[in-house]
C-alpha cells in the first residue's frame, strides 16, 4: 500500500509542467560526468576484462581499502574485512533485515524514518517501536521509554544526520546517551549515513560508529548522494561475522554487486576525484537550501513550522494538527506543485500533518515560485479560501 | 551449507597453478572490451545525467523495447510492460520466489538444477520435489508421476536448453508434454535461459515460453553470458499480472537496476554489436568444448560417462556408482585440478558420483592436461591406485 502510495505521488509529480518537491533526487547538475567517464575508460582498458566478470560476493577489496582510509578521516575505524559492497543502500537494508529479523520482530525506529528502510523491514513482517524526534533528532529519553515497554527490539534504525525526511541532526549529548542505552540493553544500532557529509552549515559530529568505536554499531553508506544514484553503490561497515552473515545474505540475492561499476569508481576515488567533487555538491546544496529557506520565510504561513537542515536534501514542515499534509497535496498539484505528503513516513500512523520539500531537484526560480504557489494553498487551508 | 561448500570450492580452485574446471565463467576473452566501451561513452556523452540518475524500478524503457524485438527473433513475444529488468538472473530468481513461495511450500526442480536457484529458493523455506533428467532433459511421465504425488507445487522451474549443471538440452516432444502437464494442472512453469543462445551444435529448439506463447510461463535470461556477467543484467518476462508483483517486491530490495549499465547496455545493443558479437562467443564454446570433449574421450575410463553438450559451458560426468565425486576432487585438486562434485547440485541429496567440468574458462592446454591428469586420478579410483 504504502509503496503504491509513493510511487503515485513520483508518478504525478515527474509530469510536464509540475514543480516538484517530492522525490528524493540529488542534483543532476552535480553529477560529475567527464571525470567518471574518464575512470570508467579506465577500468576498461587497464583492467580489462577483469571489470567485467563475475567476482566475490564481498566486494572489490581495493575500493574497500580505499573506503577505510575514507572513513578514517571521518573517526570511523575498519578494515575491508569488516565491509560489504552493496548494490545501493536500499540492498544493505534488506540484507540487514534478512539476517536481525524473524516475522512479527520488532525494531526501533524514529518517527518518522526513511521509507525505504519501512518498505524493506515489512518484508520480513517486522513490528515497529516508534519514538518520536524534533530538530535535535530523537530523545534519549523516549527511546528509554520505548525500550522499557517493549524491551526485545532486534535494532535500533536511526538516520542521525541530515535525517531524511526530517532534515534534523542528532545531537552530540544525544548520540552519546542512545549509544549507552543502546550498549546497556546489547542493542545493536543501524546507522544509516547517506548524506553525513553534505553539511553546509555549523560544525561535523562524529557519528555514531565513530563515537562507539564500532561496537554495537552497523554504519551504512552510499556513493549514491557524492557521486551518482543510478550506479547503484553501497556499503556496509560491522563485525566481521556480521559482514560474514551478510554475504551469505546476499549470494542467493544477486550473487555480488556490480563489478565494473566497482572498478570505475575506484580509480574515480583513487584519483583524489571524490574528496574534490564533494565542496562543489556541498556548495551547490547551501545555495539551493538558501533559497529555499527564504522562500519559505516569505511565503508560508507563520503557522507552518519547519526544521532547518544544516545538511542533506530535505525540508520537513509541521501544518497546524488540523490541516491534513494530504488534502493540502491534492489542491497544491492543481496549481502545478508537488510534495511528499509526511504522513507514509510514520511506520505506525500518524503525522497526517508533515510535508517533506526535497530542495536539490529544482531551480532557484522553481523553488520560489513553487513554494510561493504552495504557500497560497497553505494559506487557504489555515486561513479559509478567499482570505487574501 | 550448500552455500560455504561451493564457495571453499571455489576458492581454492582460483589458487595459482590450480586449471578449474570449477566455476561457471565465461570466456573473459570473448568480453567486447572495445565496443563495450564505446557505447558507455555513448551513454554517458548523449545521455549525460540521465545515465546517472535514479529511474523507475521497472528498467529503461527503450532497453525493454530493443530485448522484445530481439526476443521476437526467437519466437517470444512480449511488451515492455511485461518485462522487468533485473540485477542479474540470480535477482530474478530471488523476486520470483518472494512473490510465488510462502515457508513451506513446494517448487518442483530438476535433479540436478542450477545451484543458484536452490540458494534462492532456500531463502523462502522452501521444499524440492526433484524429477530426474537424462541428455533429453526431465522426463514428462517423471514430472506427472511426482506430481500426482505432490500436486501443491507453487511451480516448476526448469532450465530446458544447455543445462546448468548437466549441460543437456530438453527435447521438443518433451518441451510440448511439459507444457501440457504444466496447464492441465495451472501450475506456472519458471523458464530460466541464460545459455539459450550459445548453440554450437544441433538445431534451435523453441524455448518454453514461445512454445506456450506465453501462457503459463515466465521467461528468464540474462545479459552475462553474451556480454559480460560483471555488469549484473538480466530480465524477465512474464504475464503483467507478475511483473507487476516483482516490482513491488524489487522496490524494497534494491529500488532498480543500475541505470547507467541498462544505458550502456542499450547502445552497445542498438548498434547491433550483440548480434554481431554472438556468433564469437559461439565459435569459441564450440572450439573448447570439442577440445574437452576430445580429451574426455581419450583420457577418462569408459566407465565414466558425459552428456554432450550441444552450446552452453558443462560437461557433466557420471561416474560408476561406488564413486564418491567429492572423494576423487581432492585427489584431483592435490594433481592441480578442480571441478565441481555434482552433488551440490541435487537439492534433496544424492548424485555422489558425478561431477561438472566447465570447458570455457581454460585454454586448449590447460584443458588437455586438466583433463588428463583428472583422468588418471578417475583411473585409481576405478581400477585402483597403481594399476596403470
Amino acid at each position: 500500500m504504502r509503496a503504491s502510495i509513493i510511487r503515485e505521488i513520483l508518478k504525478v509529480s515527474s509530469k510536464p509542467g509540475i514543480i516538484s518537491f517530492a522525490g528524493g533526487l540529488p542534483a543532476p547538475e552535480t553529477f560529475p560526468l567527464k571525470k567518471f567517464e574518464q575512470a570508467m575508460i579506465e577500468a576498461l582498458r587497464r583492467d580489462g576484462t577483469k571489470a567485467l566478470q563475475y567476482m566475490v560476493t564481498e566486494g572489490f577489496r581495493p575500493l574497500k581499502e580505499y573506503l577505510c582510509g575514507w572513513l578514517r578521516k571521518q573517526r570511523i575505524q575498519g578494515t575491508p574485512e569488516q565491509m560489504l559492497m552493496t548494490h545501493g543502500s536500499q540492498q544493505g537494508l534488506e540484507l540487514l533485515g534478512k539476517i536481525f529479523i524473524n516475522p512479527g520482530d520488532s525494531v526501533l525506529v524514529e518517527d518518522p524514518t526513511y521509507l525505504g528502510a519501512i518498505q524493506s523491514f515489512n518484508t520480513f513482517e517486522t513490528k515497529y517501536v516508534t519514538v518520536p524526534m524534533d530538530a535535535r533528532g530523537m530523545s534519549p529519553e523516549a527511546v528509554e521509554k520505548a525500550l522499557q515497554r517493549r524491551p526485545q527490539v532486534k535494532f535500533i534504525y536511526v538516520v542521525p544526520t541530515f535525517h531524511n525526511p526530517a532534515g534534523s541532526t542528532m545531537t552530540l549529548e544525544r548520540r552519546q546517551a542512545l549509544i549507552k542505552i543502546a550498549r546497556r540493553r546489547r542493542i545493536p544500532i543501524l546507522e544509516d549515513d547517506p548524506y553525513g557529509l553534505l553539511r553546509f552549515k555549523g560544525k561535523p559530529l562524529p557519528s555514531l560508529y565513530a563515537l562507539a568505536k564500532g561496537r554495537g554499531v552497523v554504519y551504512m553508506s552510499t556513493f549514491s548522494k557524492l557521486l551518482s544514484p543510478g550506479i547503484r553503490l553501497g556499503y556496509i561497515l560491522a563485525d566481521q561475522e556480521i559482514i560474514d552473515q551478510l554475504v551469505l545474505a546476499k549470494q542467493p540475492t544477486d550473487l555480488q554487486t556490480n563489478t565494473l561499476i566497482q572498478y570505475a569508481v575506484y580509480h574515480y576515488c583513487k584519483h583524489g576525484y571524490l574528496e574534490k567533487h564533494l565542496p562543489l555538491i556541498i556548495k551547490d546544496y547551501a545555495h539551493r537550501a538558501q533559497v529555499m529557506e527564504e522562500a519559505i520565510r516569505r511565503y508560508f504561513p507563520r503557522q507552518v513550522t519547519f526544521i532547518e537542515p544544516e545538511g542533506g536534501m530535505f525540508f520537513w514542515c509541521t501544518l497546524p494538527e488540523n490541516i491534513n499534509a494530504g488534502e493540502v497535496f491534492k489542491k497544491a498539484l492543481k496549481k502545478g506543485v508537488a510534495f511528499v505528503d509526511g504522513s507514509v513516513f510514520f511506520a505506525n500512523g500518524g503525522g497526517k500533518n508533515t510535508m517533506r520539500l526535497n530542495f536539490t531537484n529544482c531551480t532557484d526560480a522553481a523553488i520560489r515560485s513553487g513554494i510561493q504557489k504552495l504557500g497560497g494553498v497553505l494559506e487557504d487551508f489555515i486561513q479559509g479560501p478567499g482570505s487574501r
